[in-house]
This record gives structure tokens, C-alpha cells and sequence, in this order.
């Protein structure tokens, strides 16, 4: 339950209208559930305000996130057609982005597909093309090496305008960590999983 | 990216389907963020899923969560009309619960609003009303000792059908935590509001 009290005040010669329209760069990490749930739970938050939104899946199975996109693009529907929230676009790694127009997912490096969803975003970033970014298990890449940590938090830091971007999955790197303003750690406390129960319909996707 | 592998196999005589498609109780309790948002993604999945879904906000203030209220029933409204997704009611304390069609806010007490609140969620489990519930910063009254731990345990364990509910808030009691399949911690490792930056439009609400 914020308030919207604040621990202290810097002093950093900025109002606290200007103070609060900075962009958020946001992480979501730790073993627990709810990463990528959290980052869609704020995804409709940026949706009802009209944002511009932009969401992409680093993984090669994008079986567990379905009922998001689904939903996610039920919304953007509906902005096309009643001009409620914002729109909404859904890029998937696992199906080799769509912007690239591949057919044969089975040839694709994942490494060099990682590569490619991670340029495309820093172009995006560059013209400001997205509200809200969704950089969805983005930290395995990162972990993997495939993608140059370095590089991404100097991307991030410096991206222009107004854009809040939220990244999650396990383990995320300390200096992406350092440079975001939002880090939450989902830790496990108890799973389903533990007690032998697969995951389900309506629950895990 | 959860792969379905479960940890071990009960020997409860049940079958994988069987287990998998038993009710979830979650919590989503700890002092960070997401706990909220986690639960509205979930609902997301489930309006996917075609689920009726019923939140409830124990808050006294709803300005928090704006973004999701509206989102969740822009999707009811999309089901109304098209077919697509789940139907979603959403109702909250706050205000004093739509079904008691309250007028004088102030007159209320606070603890007899939260009993009140639950007697009718119990209700509805009773008669399979929903099939995934969000009750939305629950932790408060319990801890608060205004709606007693163990009722609501017992209710909510031995709650009839496929009923799926998600609990949040922080310092959820041990006998809640001890009940449920899933429970998720959100630990804070930094928040934007230490830097002195207040919430904003799209982010917090």
C-alpha cells in the first residue's frame, strides 16, 4: 500500500513533477514466480494510459506465456478498434522475431537471435518507438553471454525521451542491477511444482 | 522458464491430470513490489483461459490500482461483446463493496467492511461463484486481527470444485503461507521512491 511518501528528498534542482516523470528502468529477478507476471501486471497499468507498447520474449519456448500475449493483444484490439488504452505489439525470440521474417526457426542460432532481438530494441530505444518495453527473460542472454552486459546498461542509461523498460529473469547481471531504479527479487517460498504437480491451465498459462 | 518437470512424484493415487488440475491457493506476500501486479498478470492468464473472474480489494484507498481495475474490465467488457476472454467483476472495500450498495463511506467501519468483504467471498466459494479469485491486500485485516486467520483457512482448504485463489499482501500469517501451493516472496532490493522520485502515472497506477 504506497503512499507516496518518500524516504528523503534529493537535492538534485529538480521539481517533484519533473522528479517523477523520469523514466523507470525496472528488474524483476530471483528464483520465485511472478517476474514476467509482475512486468504484465504493469504492462495493463501502462495499457490504460495509453502508452505505446512494446513486449519481447527471450525464450525459445513460448509456451508459458500465452494467456499474456493473448490477452496482452485482446488489448491492443481493442485500442484498434475503440481507441481505449494504447497498442500494444508482441515479438517473440522463440518464433524468430517477427520483424525478420524467418521460416526456418530450426537453423537459427540462438545466440545471434538473441543478438538480433537485442539490436532491434536499442534501434527502438534510439527513435523512441515504445512507451513501455517489456524485455521478457532478457537476462538469460546477458547470463549467456551472447549479449554484452556493458553494453546494454550504457544503452539503457543513455536512451532518450520518456521510455520505462522492464526486465526480468533469473540472475540479472549486478551492473544492470546498479543502473536500474526498480529491483524486486522474487524469492521461492513454496511451489506446486514441489509437492509433484505440473503446471495448469488458467494458472501457469 | 519452468519446463514442467516437477521435483518429485507423491504418492498420493492420483494421476498427472488429476493432480494438475486441483485448485491453487497463492500468496504473495513480502515487503517488495509486484505482489499486486503478479496476482493481476495471473488474471490475466485466467481471463485467457475463458475463467470467471472475481477480484477484492481490501484497501481503503483504490487509487493504487486504476490501471488494472480498468484494464481487467476493459477485457470483461470485451468478453460481454465478443465472447473472447472470461467475465470479470472487480469490487472493492474502499468504496464499500458494490453488492451492499452502500452510500455514506464515511459511516463505515473498517473492520466490519473487511468481515463483510469476506463473509460474502465465502459465500461465493460456497457456490462456485468464481473460478479465480484475487483477494487483493488480505494480509491487512488478517494481521489486524479483524477477520479470524483460522476461519478463513478452513474455508478457503476445504472450498468446494476448481475454485483458484490468489492472496496478497505483506506479512501473510504463517497458517495462510502453511495452506497454500504457491507462495512468492517479493523482497524489495531498491525502489525508485528511496531516490526521493514519487509514484507515476503508468507505473504505479
Amino acid at each position: 500500500m504506497p503512499q507516496g511518501k518518500v524516504e528523503s528528498v534529493p537535492q538534485d534542482g529538480l521539481t517533484t513533477r519533473q522528479r517523477r516523470n523520469q523514466p523507470v528502468l525496472a528488474v524483476h529477478t530471483g528464483p520465485g514466480k511472478g517476474k514476467s507476471t509482475a512486468a504484465f501486471g504493469m504492462a495493463m497499468r501502462a495499457w490504460n494510459q495509453g502508452f505505446d507498447i512494446g513486449v519481447f520474449q527471450f525464450v525459445k519456448s513460448a509456451k508459458w506465456k500465452v494467456g499474456e500475449e493473448q490477452t496482452m493483444l485482446a488489448l491492443n484490439e481493442l485500442h484498434e478498434r475503440t481507441g481505449a488504452g494504447g497498442p500494444v505489439e508482441w515479438h517473440k525470440m522463440g518464433q524468430g522475431w517477427s520483424w525478420l521474417r524467418r521460416t526456418d526457426d530450426a537453423e537459427q542460432d540462438h545466440a545471434e537471435a538473441a543478438r538480433d532481438g537485442w539490436r532491434e530494441i536499442a534501434r527502438r530505444l534510439s527513435v523512441e518507438q515504445h512507451r513501455f518495453y517489456v524485455l521478457d527473460e532478457f537476462t538469460y542472454p546477458l547470463k549467456w553471454g551472447w549479449i554484452d552486459v556493458d553494453e546494454v546498461v550504457e544503452t539503457l542509461v543513455h536512451r532518450p525521451g520518456n521510455q520505462h523498460v522492464v526486465i526480468t529473469g533469473r540472475d540479472a547481471p549486478q551492473a544492470l542491477m546498479d543502473a536500474a531504479d526498480l529491483v524486486t527479487e522474487m524469492t521461492k517460498v513454496k511451489h506446486p511444482m514441489d509437492a509433484g504437480r505440473k503446471g495448469q491451465r488458467g494458472i501457469e498459462w
